[in-house]
């Protein structure tokens, strides 16, 4: 083994400049989304471009080229799975990916995401998509110049697909869509035709918010988000994680008095992420690999802490105690079934955020499939919404009345277009993947969840996935972890099993 | 008048950048103080360290040096007022400060400054200055070093004195002292030696926490600060006032339960400064005139809208009747005169902070002539403790019991020696030679606050203060405003007239 040369430090102190900057940057957002005053958004969009653009221009100035050239041989002699030649490999990703993007292209993408965002306000506003038509046209057209600047093999996707599931492809993708159609679909159709057998009108009643922001504070605590001496819980109308360390990880979630799941879950799904963040080495806290290993993996610890373990019998059983303390009136006559049977209720419907774990995954199937339709040249943006409207017939049986409702829904598609919801399929396909290999190595992990104990899961993701931060990529996390690729039978046999004991299939 | 040259928007598209981070370093700040969890204090430095680096590193970079040098010709053709001119002088002035410090000193003195502070706690939690004595040998040293890289004429506290008050100079600090002990000493003396003369105790009955904060945003609101689009108001350990645009200006206060006066007047203090900055131009935003123009100009504004204003026979008639709906039983009994004098209480302290109005600059000066004493030679460090003492005993006629309570009360000597405090001082006089002129221009004016209207006298500040920026020096802002230079004429007639009246001298 050759001993750490000059340049590897000299390259790992830029790096730290760069982190630094966007840890600064991240502050700038929790901050707008948080507690700034309102007049301050212009303001705030100079600081936050300055330090983006300073952040970009550390990354990709001629002495990072230069030491990742100079550094080739002695990466070389590394082993893979050490720290310096990980840094080395997402250092040179970046590096190169950042470079083969033209500034001038930066900036209009950006100028577009900024024009598409108001654009896509009046299109909502006039509830009609032919007004977003020719600002998404604009924004399709930038993607394909991403795609030739960044290049690609087999499919120009792949190179979108890659920016937020490093090593992923395209066909790929396509086949865990193939596995969920032929399962999701027909098992949808099933429980749709048995409307009425889940009452969830017990978690519709009014529940004042301030309890439900001490409830939902109590869940993150529970599962371990440790929001003592590292973590902070706020109010945005997003919900979102964010995180400047380790040791400074920041929820958000949002309260709707009339539905009390909406504020209990999407605080497990972002303490879930915060897991994550809280969860990644101290060490890597000014180093290019300490975050997560892609927008998918991220999202399977997410998914895994809202759903599989806030939606499972055991939380409900162990939380719904805790809850009815707090809403004796409303909750107390409520079983722990009955509180499962609540927030598992599955139902068709046409908005991405309110859909359940059955449909959750056509409606980014169809997304996906929109996407990739454009960009084979099968179909035009000017048929967008009409197809839209096909595609949610044919999988979810239902039509949207009008664009609001249906093809203007997304923010996602103001600044991008190709590969923009993939990362939540990827999350739900491998949380599962990792969840299942868990419960085969911690026995009665389950039956802990009713006692209120999280502690073994954590720690075996802790071990699995966060210790890793962005060593690895999706894939070869998820097989060292698992032993096996990516795979969507662990979460097909999860789904199938919970909704088919649910709704007496 | 030659046409703007390119080179002037180049240089003041890198100041852009330069600003843009200096208020990315302030949120840093701001939420560190308020907002940050306690574990995350070793990764905000490094947050913090990355951007003050970058910022210096913009500022100082060659390019602005050519730049400033290729537009000394231009320069040479603006009106002296002009926003063109002002940029140009104040971009110099700081390339120049910034580049004549060589950047191994500023690490030296960063480093000194992190130590500092940990043999200050060290030498506090032991109640001994000789603990802190060697680390402040180490600071004044530095300060030595800086004062040479500088440069001065006269003396070489000039340096650091222009450092806070551009353009002062020791000489004019020490002319102003001067004055001030002629009156404040005897004033102080007469008013100590009748004691009893005012009964505050009913401020120091108990008052709630949320009543007073409460309390304190009423009167930041009255006295115009906008909290509602443009600014904040939250708690911290020290109260300060931050800003990263005139739409985004943030004061913090500190309540005490047993003491009423502290969160008002540090709310009233603080939404003085915060006046100031929602005061500034917005078109200065990202420009380097952005900012108040002094330390003591700044701090002229605080002290106005605490003293001159809160502790103001008719601020005291206007905002009585709101306390004592806040807090019937605590102040139902008491009167507006009876509160006037209850919150203009003089004694003798030991502290700084605790200082009232007759005896603040007393403890100002002593620092003063302690550390000009130190630059003349005429005081070793190792006497500094016990040269306290006298100063303490010859001004107040009381003496410190231990070093806690004296020599080691202060941060600021942690990280700076010289010229520490002048800029407190400077703003009591430029404070109330400005408001001596806005009396005299605004007919009526204090008969105004007895109504809660104060309006006129913001606006008028807002006219001669606010709306420069940092285009002029303190000594050009206040005869631009006065038509006079920088005296004590009118602090020491309005602490005479106020303290003669209340104390019946």
């Amino acid at each position: 083994l050759s001993s750490r040369p000059e340049k590897y430090d000299r390259l790992v102190g830029i790096l730290a400049d760069v982190v630094n900057l966007r840890h600064a940057a991240a502050l700038l957002y929790w901050d707008q989304q948080t507690m700034m005053p309102t007049a301050a958004a212009q303001a705030r969009g100079h600081h936050m471009a300055t330090v983006d653009k300073l952040a970009h221009a550390k990354l990709t100035s001629p002495e990072v080229g230069q030491l990742l050239d100079d550094l080739k041989d002695h990466e070389a002699t590394l082993p893979y799975d050490s720290d310096e030649a990980a840094t080395l490999r997402v250092a040179r990703r970046q590096y190169e990916k950042a470079t083969r993007i033209p500034p001038d292209l930066i900036v209009r993408i950006s100028l577009a995401g900024a024009e598409g965002y108001v654009t896509w306000r009046q299109a909502r506003e006039a509830n009609d998509y032919k007004v977003f038509q020719p600002a998404l046209e604009r924004t399709y057209a930038l993607m394909r110049e991403v795609t030739e600047a960044l290049g690609w093999e087999d499919h120009p996707l792949d190179a979108l697909v890659d920016e937020f599931e490093p090593g992923l492809k395209t066909a790929q993708i396509e086949a865990l869509f193939d596995d969920l159609r032929a399962t999701l679909v027909p098992l949808g159709q099933a429980i749709f035709n048995r409307p009425g057998t889940i009452d969830d009108g017990p978690v519709r009643r009014h529940f004042p918010s301030e309890a439900q922001l001490a409830a939902s504070q109590e869940a993150a605590v529970a599962v371990g988000f440790d929001l003592d001496t590292r973590g902070r819980l706020d109010l945005s109308v997003h919900p979102f994680t964010t995180s400047f360390s380790p040791c400074d990880v920041r929820i958000t979630t949002k309260v709707d008095e009339s539905f009390l799941p909406t504020s209990l879950f999407a605080t497990l799904h972002e303490a879930g992420h915060g897991l994550y963040e809280q969860g990644l080495p101290v060490a890597f806290q000014e180093s290019i690999l300490g975050e997560g290993a892609s927008s998918g993996i991220h999202e399977s610890q997410s998914l895994l802490w809202e759903n599989v373990v806030g939606r499972s019998r055991g939380f409900c059983e162990f939380f719904l105690p805790r809850l009815r303390s707090l809403f004796p009136d409303q909750l107390g006559g409520m079983s722990p079934e009955g509180f499962y049977r609540a927030v598992n209720k599955v139902q068709p419907s046409l908005i991405r955020v309110d859909a359940d774990e059955v449909t959750y995954n056509l409606h980014v199937m169809i997304r996906f499939e929109l996407e990739k339709a454009v960009f084979d040249g099968r179909l035009s943006l000017g048929d967008l919404a009409e197809a839209w409207r096909a595609k949610f017939k044919d999988y979810l049986g239902i039509v949207p009345p009008d664009d609001l409702s249906g093809v203007l829904q997304d923010i996602h598609w103001t600044g991008g277009f190709g590969a923009c919801f993939v990362s939540y399929t990827v999350g739900h396909v491998s949380g599962l993947q990792l969840y299942e290999k868990a419960r085969a190595e911690i026995p009665d992990l389950e039956r802990g969840f009713a006692r209120g104990d999280f502690a073994a899961l954590r720690e075996w993701m802790n071990r699995n996935v966060h210790a890793h931060g962005r060593k690895y990529t999706p894939q070869e996390l998820v097989e060292r972890a698992t032993g096996r690729r990516l795979e969507t039978g662990p979460y097909l046999t999860y789904i199938k099993g919970k909704f088919k004991d649910i709704y007496g299939l």
